[in-house]
């Protein structure tokens, strides 16, 4: 019922030759928060983990400001749009107290590598999901 | 009227801990075939360059297929979908011979580094990228 | 007279194929410890930063252990060894409590990026870097 | 008897906010002449490939001229320095034409993942190595 908040560092390096954090390393900002919450948390939790094998099946994100390097961390709000039986989709925000610099959302699918292919979510890990689904969401 | 074919080499390293190539890396792999049909064709061409600035404004992204690292580059065939007064919008698939893995598109503003502010696309540039677009496109 | 401590958090996507933290990463943390002490600290202090411009001139590295990734952040000892008029080398320890998992050494020089030529080192930068001299450090 | 050639891609993104590629990423390019000898090389030639596992022990490298990224891929010339029980040393210059922009050393050490243990080079592997040892070397 709630965002999860992931504090992502940035580093130096992420920033390209326009002295911008590159529109390609947002990704990877919406991997760490991603893996912070299906990983993390949910092995925390006891209600089984995506970190066995996950891939994303879509993308889609909107880039509303430039972000330049700082050393405090941004800000990840991430919460759980729409829950399916075999993929889930993933909504978020990456913002500081002043400024939304993007917003995006991923399609996840739980993914069993040994056999490579997709799996369904277990009533468990639906259990966990349904804790960071935002209250405004419709169900999937 | 035709896409343009970038040949994208891949590089080992592009493979996370599941032993393929990551999401995150396929849109560094769209970034070098707009860079090579923007920044380098552009430039040659003399109808301008968007080197001096542009930001991606909004990616989608649709993965289909997992990839594997290997030697031979990727084939990303890159057409112009749209072209409007400040922004364009750019598509792609990124496949070899048997197989498309990703299909995708890109919003992307000209923008002036200096003042860091978007700017319209001058007419060289629009005559440009009409070459790109795809046959089957509409204008936007 | 001390080492500084930073503390690195690693991502996700720093692993490789193999399943450790590529050897190419440690360079990036490298780079994180020494933008923490000299660009950040640096400008703190009052003392000026480095951060308008330094290169690498020469980098040694040796990797003792294997690196999974984890969510706690790594520690970085980075302290400097030597001062010279152009030219000052860092070192570091990459360690948790319980193991060190790699020692490095870097050469790095103060540079003029509009002009594309180094600089001295000057009082105010050398009197900075003498604090974070270890004690058993001989002056280069 | 005979060093080998790597022409190694640049990318747009290797660049950081300085504008030049920026000195981690000479490391991947590294990797990419050592996957090319050790991986796809050793692999054709039938005499075993280190693909199977090897890691890094040690990285030197000086940095010589700053490189920006260009279209034209950079040569890497790569060649054994000295081969051991258990491990060998390559070196390379990273060049163009005209200009070496680095030179370094890297020390392998073939590596059994799923026992995560060092292991001896076979005499397969060895007498492939000899190949690629550079005339002026001694043997280690």
């Amino acid at each position: 019922m709630a965002r999860h908040v992931f504090h992502c560092p940035l580093r130096w390096g992420d920033m390209d030759a326009y002295g911008h954090v590159n529109n390609v390393l947002f990704l990877r900002y919406l991997e760490e928060a991603r893996i912070d919450l299906m990983f993390r948390l949910a092995d925390r939790d006891g209600s089984g983990t995506f970190a066995g094998g996950s891939v994303v099946a879509r993308h889609e994100i909107d880039y509303l400001r430039p972000l330049v390097h700082r050393y405090e961390p941004i800000a990840i709000e991430t919460w759980v749009e729409s829950i399916n039986a075999a993929s889930m989709t993933v909504r978020y925000e990456v913002k500081d107290e002043e400024t939304v610099y993007a917003r995006a959302e991923t399609v996840v699918v739980p993914y069993l590598l040994a056999e490579q292919r997709p799996r369904r979510i277990t009533d468990d890990e639906r259990e966990f999901l349904e804790r960071y689904r935002d209250e405004g969401a419709v169900v999937g």
